[in-house]
């Protein structure tokens, strides 16, 4: 059943909240949307007076200090969860049970089997589910897929991805619930490598097995409330992987939230049978590109600025080169939150696919338990 | 007198048009402005039908084919010029009329003297003015502009500013009005190194001497109906000035439309007598900062990747390094615009700012037929 | 006891055998070396009619096709050995059985086993051994290291080495020698991951476990001469390590002689508690420094260019950023060799710190083998 | 008349002197030049101690406190001047006088009638004559010029060339015979501009009329003793100039000896009709080329890493992207001139070359004073 709009509730103001505030203005306008069609209707967050400053600043029609108000809203299509990760599951949850589509920042649960739960219940519900890997988005890593896609690199041989930011390299940092396994789980495994491992998958094939190393550097870290001593810190500062793909190529995959002078570093290189890839996130708006073709003496990368030749550019700027920004990735994410809804058409990556990366990030610490290779369970591949 | 709202009617809905656009929703959204303080009310274009299909896609609430009503409707504050450049003197003189508030894309006219008739008629009207130089707002260039003015770098010596793309690289593109003078003035001059001066005159000092070359580089262009035959390309392909600012420091800037590989290719290098920096618009959230101090041994140039610790990038991104982009810095823009209007504080550049980027494109065309330096008219230093 | 004077004996004049003849030649000039102190005496091919022709060209004063007459020679103080890997132990115990001093390229043997036979034949002998490493001569190197042990990037938590070429990436390359395990050894592990796993030694600390892949991507190429059909490829076209230092940090190596488009695509970044370094062989002349010191709002990685501040450079040139070459890390290697024997002073990395190199190499196929982490003998740790 | 060897005589040690003699032994190694046919014969500086020490350490088997010695000495057949400036016409006159080949550093002359003069009288004599404009003997910039010359960028359009260095850019660096027009005649304008000069003219086309600019912006330095108080900065620290060729591209050029970070910051991009390419001597193994063919959406400047492929590079290394270093382009030049002279073949450039530099940078001087335009005395064009 297609809809002609969809009316948005946002469980979350922050960091993530906000890039979505500006994500759906940004969309409409780039795509041509109405604001009939793409409603702001509601924010919740932790208190009703916040929500309401928040919902003032950011454009939504409504607010609430109660999320579970928000999710049983009959003026509500979709709900939106930028709430911390430990609550995206019961968020989710009550928000399929009220026949609610629903679209979750990433990492989509703490676990597998929390992931699991989740897909079942929305599929079971029969509503859409997309989860926010943005970085897949970007016109740029579009165009990559389109290259891959059309064999313009060959078979792919070799994936190596890297994921490194500084946010906490200060060992001096405070402690805080990110370093916790129970409100965060993994650390820079979760926060970062997840968002890798959904790359790898989906610029190359399944990941089918894989051995891991996670390291906690800084143990440590003082309390905010310096009369409360030292936190221990319960995840990775640091994390490894190499994996074998099910087409046979091979990849390693790291990423630490402690890489000094790292502030986005999210790149990758894909070595094909003809050519490779070059990509890396803190120049978002590039790539670079070498076939194997022509006059040897005249073989090199390629810089290629992203344009309108390239997917969903020319909706930004009819102008190549002149560069798109983080939030813009974030706003084709919303185009194809909008497409998939109003046309009940199928949404990438949903819960399954947001599920299997929640499996192999299981299966990383399987095998630093183990200090051995492990095989991956191919849930995404079950998908009906 | 201060006002709680702005109230935009907009003049085209092309190229620049759509950009506004975009950045209305996304300014609104940064920076905390809410949809009643800031409305996009009408949109002009050539016909009714155009225009009403514009509104709807861009998301203003009316719409009409004629811009004289757009000008003078009651409820429009602020009158947004994305017309082609030789109708801004007309639409921009019939808004101050109507007591209207202008922004402007630029140049701002087609030569100095309509500028002065149209920055005359604003300021004995007493209305603000706006003109779209955006490369200034773009948080990695005001933090260009921080450093300067806190003498990081010392005092300047030198300036090189380059705005190369290659938009007309292709000989056989087609003739248009882009190439004749009466409707879009000098050429590559106008287009491109008109942001060059007004970047080089805020970030160093006013110029005060110049002497420059222009050259049409394709001299003729095939009509766009063949049986038309060509046409004869009138405005230059490329355009250089050696210039001297009021300051002492010396400075070389250059733009062409034909270089081919350069889509939005504006850098700048500033030299001064403790440092240097450099920017390249094609990396837009990046500058290069070199500062003689320190261990020489570890002395380089620092790419600093833009980040909340800059002006105004926390209201896009709390994260550094994730990127900005060509439309967000028009969100800056449109976010100055709001205050200045608002607040009734002053607007930066302003007609008469823009009106001295125009008087010294009028001086290079001077200075070429005398094949000799001239000295530059200081009308924005007559500022009152 | 010291002597005044070396006298070499090269054996063979291929790829390394050339740059070892331009690097005497360019090290006597650079370092103030004279011709009477570092004589190119002999150098030794596989027939006498080659080896003539070579040793005009290459400025060596005698010749021989039989390298045991080179090696036994009475004015030949050092062997230099470049002839094929497969030949290394029988040369180098032939020298130090007639008691010269060694100077090997890497690796130094195709097995753990033959490099722990020939360390021992030389410490027992009371001979000099040096293997050409080169990449930790490049003085931008040196300088990496000097940063390392001073302190300035504090406590190294990590190490990621990448040692990509594309010499094999075509796959109708013909089948050759280096594809056999008989000759060769292991492929891309030895040929590229081998100076890695030197330069991370160097740089951080010794290896203590590791756990790898390796993979055969072309398994058959054809034979050169087309009768031959096809030949089966023995060893990995690329290699992958996870690793532990002995002193905590963690590291990646990994290693592709068929990534297209990397021709010395040699780069490493190590982070440490205080900072960051990253090189890339591509660009020898330059280190990317990133500290964490200062004004946030102008931290970033600085591109520091080598210069006469730096170890080694003056010697090549007395202003800064003028770029050294890959043969002038050669030339820095052949003055250590010349000050080693001339000052009885130890060489790095003799024998005993390569032989760890080809253990870490053997401990590779073992991880591959139980595909698990293995633990590595620490043999340069029993250096006496 | 052909010869079987050549004899070198080399006047001065310092700087350029050791960049010379080391190029003598890399050039013999790489381009299989023997000892009996490359003679180091001779070597003169300031004193006999002096000039017996330097020819020890850089391998002359003479050395004389008196160049005129070296000058008439019968077994010397080409004298190569790495005197100060302002001696290479002295120098140069005696050698020809003695009927011996000439090499001389850059620039040839203080001024145009001073090159005139050495240029007629080597032309009278007979004698070769080579001036060390090095830059354009690089690999990487004779493959620039091959480009060129076989039309992949179509017919060029425009020249930019920019050479930035900052060893006097510390206004407390000691006053010298550097800033004093009778030793070092102008600044900037003859240390850096005019290699640009030469550059431009030996890629793109004889340069026909200019206009310029200079300035010194340090006016005063402190005397090396500080009771001689300050000297006064006779020449230009910085220098532009806007050209046109005679093939009716356009062209600017630009010099600091003052450009904080700029190490060896000679660059230049040449955009032609069909595609542009971009160089920067402190990357100086590598060129970005950009061709206008193919699918729009992979264009893109490529990044080219030198290599067998490419002039001359074999010479150093069999293997892509292994990297020349600044000292390799002069070994180039040295095999230029001993095949010039064994062969008898034409040197470039020559004398008659260098004085048409010579000749532009008098018209710069010329073009400050009228502050205008003016047009190019062609002498080069002149040539027999």
């Amino acid at each position: 059943m297609t809809t002609n709009k969809m009316r948005v509730g946002l469980v979350g103001s922050g960091y993530m909240g906000k890039a979505h505030a500006i994500a759906y203005r940004n969309a409409m306008a780039a795509f041509a949307i109405s604001q009939e069609q793409l409603q702001c209707e509601m924010l919740a967050d932790a208190t009703p007076e916040l929500a309401e400053i928040k919902a003032q600043e950011l454009g939504f029609n409504r607010s609430t200090g109660d999320w579970k108000q928000l999710v049983s809203d009959p003026h509500i299509d979709v709900v939106d969860i930028c709430a911390p990760n430990f609550l995206h599951k019961e968020i989710a949850l009550a928000a399929i049970a009220a026949g609610k589509h629903v679209y979750s920042e990433k990492p989509l649960a703490l676990n597998a089997d929390d992931a699991k739960e989740m897909t079942e219940a929305a599929e079971s519900a029969g509503v859409k589910t997309l989860v926010g890997f943005n970085y897949i988005k970007n016109p740029t890593v579009q165009f990559a897929k389109q290259l891959i896609e059309r064999g313009d690199i060959g078979d792919v041989v070799h994936f190596r991805g890297v994921f490194n930011e500084d946010y906490l390299a200060d060992a001096n940092l405070p402690f805080s619930w990110r370093l916790q396994k129970q409100f965060a789980g993994t650390g820079a495994l979760n926060d970062l490598a997840s968002h890798l491992v959904q790359l790898a998958t989906h610029l190359v094939a399944p990941i089918c097995s894989l051995c891991a190393d996670l390291k906690v550097v800084h143990k440590q870290r003082p309390c905010a409330q310096a009369e409360d001593g030292v936190g221990e810190v319960e995840n990775d500062d640091q994390a490894h992987m190499m994996v074998r793909f099910t087409n046979g190529a091979q990849g390693t995959l790291e990423a630490s939230r402690i890489a000094w002078g790292r502030k986005n570093g999210l790149s990758f290189e894909i070595t094909g049978t003809k050519g490779s890839l070059v990509f890396d996130q803190e120049t978002l708006s590039e790539l670079a590109l070498y076939i194997n073709e022509g006059n040897p003496q005249t073989q090199g990368f390629k810089r290629i600025l992203v344009g309108p030749e390239h997917p969903d550019y020319r909706a930004f700027c009819v102008s190549a080169g002149h560069g798109l920004g983080f939030n813009d990735m974030k706003a084709v994410e919303i185009r194809d939150l909008f497409q998939g809804i109003v046309n009940n058409t199928p949404l990438w990556p949903d819960f399954r696919a947001a599920t299997q990366v929640n499996i192999i990030l299981d299966h990383v610490v399987e095998s630093v338990d183990k200090r051995a290779w492990v095989e991956v369970e191919q849930y995404d591949g079950e998908r009906k």
